[in-house]
């Protein structure tokens, strides 16, 4: 789960199936506990929603407050370590 | 929460003020539901463990089964969208 601020919402594109693809970046501020201190933590988070749901996000605005579950994969196999979060379900926080 | 592989566990290393860092980097795979569709994940996941953690992870074997807890981060300011896990808990799987 993160919370988070749209930050970037490219057009939507469709794969050679016709399948809605939904990518954005999320913003993500929070105060978090390390070794026993608080540490203020920043990221801009890439994501990405597939299907009827990227259709529903593509009709977002900039600077929506929203919280995301989902779960973390590879960009491409040609990037394994850089992270893309795949959207399973959202909710709006404003 | 991420299950996965202990693939890469540099030396341990200690900030300026001798706070204990264990970098490391988890191969994660599953199965996932994306779109109504199972979808197969992969990921190579950069983690961080902090303090008196970190010494114990340095202890760990490549090959490791392991799940984690933590939080998302970016690795730096300069680069906001490289993510990095911050290992709270970790449990061995095997």
């Amino acid at each position: 789960m993160l919370d988070g601020t749209l930050l970037e919402l490219p057009a939507l594109r469709h794969t050679p199936a016709g399948i809605a693809v939904q990518e954005m970046v999320i913003g993500h501020e929070s105060q978090q506990q390390e070794n026993g201190a608080p540490r203020r933590v920043l990221a801009n988070v890439k994501a990405v929603s597939v299907g009827t749901q990227a259709i529903a996000m593509g009709g977002l605005q900039l600077g929506q407050a929203l919280r995301v579950h989902g779960f973390l994969a590879a960009a491409s196999q040609r990037y394994p370590d850089r992270l893309v979060l795949h959207i399973d379900e959202y909710e709006l926080l404003n």
